[in-house]
């Protein structure tokens, strides 16, 4: 970069050609699977009115809320009315309280676009990054709960996302277990916050900040992290769970989900994880992430959150859904995934008043498809005009000099070879089809 | 809408699925075509630099730019630091400012995307609109323009947009135009502006208000009226520019654009019209506008800017570009364009137990591409199920009943015949497959 002048604002970035065209070929296979399920797509103004926004996403998340002023006369007093979309979520909820009846039920949609957070960049993190979500408004059944996670991990595996597992817990599990503990409820949402540190703390750590920062008997914190870390943690949660009405609640909804999403994800992909907990605390039901060798954090997580659409102004009903990852996942996948962009053709234009000619010739081959550019520098020196191919990475150039046109013919250069031949021009569009690979 | 609560803020629209589809569909016709031009396409951030927009639009642009407030300890201020992004041409010039050399020259760029106005909404007038722009940074030759203008044609095309016309003129014409009539520089841009009426108001009113707000000579102005409606005003122009140099210029390039662009275009559909002006003067070459029957104003715009990349920031490079009418040609479309979205198959979940099988087959119809949905609510009623299977317009639905599974079929009922047939269920995807057209 010349100059910071000309670099775009902190935490966002430009994509040029080679970068966006990789974008965009992972969001069209993730569309492509969303819709084979289903889904259908959703948009939304990159704006919302502030009120829509504010106190959505806590204390922490207002902070983060891009605000834009109000315009007109009321500029001047620094107000805001409006504010960039934080995620896709609070949209969908305004979007099922507006809409209603005229939405299929249940409504399955899925949403993919920026969302703007006023976060500290860095690495690997932006102010305007893709969200990528499916969601199922209307379902309290488990099936939905099995079809996002099925639906996101084919997301994965059509991106070329391998080794990946998906660990499953249940809010209901996690409260049957604070009561098999004994843990008040007062303390309860502190333990879990902490007992989300398992997979990045010791055990020893995690049980002293149980007691230390949560206020948790000793030998409760011992036991619950220990049971929680154990080789057998999944057979131990079985027994203590099964003491609790709600516990036993969390098993059978786990139970399902394993059940109803194991034959697609592959039973060795996809397990009971009792130390999970996700951050977010509107969820109610089952919750998941998945995580892949290599990668600190998550590529996808969701869960079900069915008080959640009420909360955010829309009615009172049962929802479920997830989130791919989709910067995490761009970033994962090497640069080079997808064949190498090219044009097809280069024209080039030599001859005094061929321009006109060139120019229809490069008509004809780009209706039937193929990707075609004229020179349009002023300069009529051949040697230039081919350079300028090749680093357009044409397949093919095309000559049509004083001879070719007095002869009927144009002179087709394969890029690759540097072989040549003498194409009767309206022979050259069957000519080239045939060699070209069909443009993507 | 059940309350303007859950509406989209003024002048924003939410896209559901049918609309969103459409839409899409007209993008991707669009992006095919600018692609086979090998137009490359760049994505700018939703948001600039305060500083790199405002001064770039004039005085009435600068206060329809929407601003984004300060975050952090500054936000009590009022103070923004940021704003939306007012069109393409902007983040385009700093692009070609900041990247220099890493772009191919010329640099032939698409960009298609939303950006926002705080312009007061009204019918077809909207703050989050979508513009879609094709430019070539880089080249002086008219080769550029005719490519410009073939692109966009070729587009309109492309989305089914008919009896459309290219009207063409030439700042230069315009300048030797002026010059021609005597008319003083300082008043040459009023005149303009009153002259760019001509094809709202009658030559009389025109003529009227070039003397009363122009200060132009009543002979002066009833001449130039008279010349630029006549019938064969065309001809009329062709002399009188002969007698300047930038008059000569202009209709030089004039030429030079229709030679290169009617094969392509058609000759009937593309003409010089010499009382063309274009809002914006920006422009130092070619001009050009896209009219349709029955539309009022322009579908598609654009022209030579040689100066404007280095006025915004940029070096200082010739450039031309246009722009389609997006939202327009979108709205002329019918909404019916395009074949009915339906889903391929609608999987019932009658039996008990049957749910995670009834996945199953669910997911070998998706790995065939079938869109497939599963039903995701409680009731095990098939009538109830039935009636979901017609309502979300599938062309198939799957009934796994006891008697089915003993006997190792599933029953495919046809949705649009109400046949069916009992299929064994390791030949359903390859009978459905058959049965299916292609999904999308």
């Amino acid at each position: 970069m010349a100059s910071r002048q000309f670099e775009p604002p902190s935490g966002t970035r430009d994509f040029l050609a080679g970068a966006l065209r990789t974008r965009e070929r992972v969001f069209a296979r993730i569309r492509e699977v969303f819709e084979r399920y289903g889904f259908e797509p959703l948009q939304t103004p990159a704006f919302e009115r502030l009120e829509t926004l504010t106190g959505k996403y806590g204390d922490e998340g207002d902070k983060l809320i891009f605000k834009i002023l109000r315009r007109g006369e009321h500029e001047a007093t620094g107000e805001a009315d409006l504010a960039l979309r934080y995620d896709m979520t609070v949209p969908l909820a305004r979007v099922v309280a507006g809409y209603g009846s005229q939405l299929p039920t249940p409504y399955k949609r899925y949403a993919m676009g920026p969302v703007w957070r006023a976060d500290r960049p860095g690495k690997g993190r932006f102010r305007e990054f893709a969200q990528c979500d499916v969601d199922v408004v209307g379902s309290g059944s488990p099936l939905a709960d099995a079809e996002v996670v099925c639906a996101l991990t084919d997301a994965l595996d059509a991106v070329g996302v391998r080794n990946y597992r998906v660990l499953v817990n249940s809010r209901q599990a996690l409260s049957g277990l604070l009561e098999a503990y004994g843990i008040p409820a007062d303390l309860g949402g502190g333990v879990l916050i902490t007992l989300d540190k398992l997979d990045k703390l010791s055990p020893e750590k995690v049980s002293a900040e149980l007691v230390e920062a949560r206020s948790l008997e000793s030998d409760i914190a011992t036991a619950l992290v220990g049971d929680l870390t154990a080789a057998d943690a999944v057979e131990r949660m079985q027994t203590v769970l099964k003491d609790s009405e709600v516990g036993r609640a969390g098993l059978d909804e786990i139970g399902q989900l394993l059940e109803l999403a194991s034959p697609r994800v592959g039973a060795e992909r996809i397990a009971f994880v009792p130390s999970l907990v996700r951050g977010l605390d509107y969820y109610t039901g089952v919750i998941f992430e998945v995580v892949a060798e290599g990668m600190p954090g998550s590529i996808a997580s969701g869960g079900r959150y069915d008080g959640l659409i009420s909360a955010l102004g829309g009615p009172d009903v049962p929802a479920c859904g997830g989130s791919l990852g989709v910067e995490r996942i761009i970033g994962l996948l090497s640069s080079d995934d997808g064949a190498e962009h090219r044009i097809d053709v280069a024209a080039t234009v030599i001859a005094e008043d061929t321009a006109s000619e060139v120019m229809g010739f490069a008509a004809r081959l780009r209706d039937v498809g193929l990707r075609t550019e004229v020179y349009l520098a002023a300069s009529r020196k051949l040697a230039k005009q081919l350079k300028w191919a090749a680093d357009r990475k044409a397949r093919f150039a095309l000559i049509y000099g004083a001879a070719d046109k007095d002869a009927g013919v144009i002179t087709v250069r394969d890029m690759d070879t540097g072989e040549q031949a003498q194409v009767p021009t309206d022979e050259l569009a069957a000519y080239l089809t045939g060699r070209c690979a069909p443009s993507e």
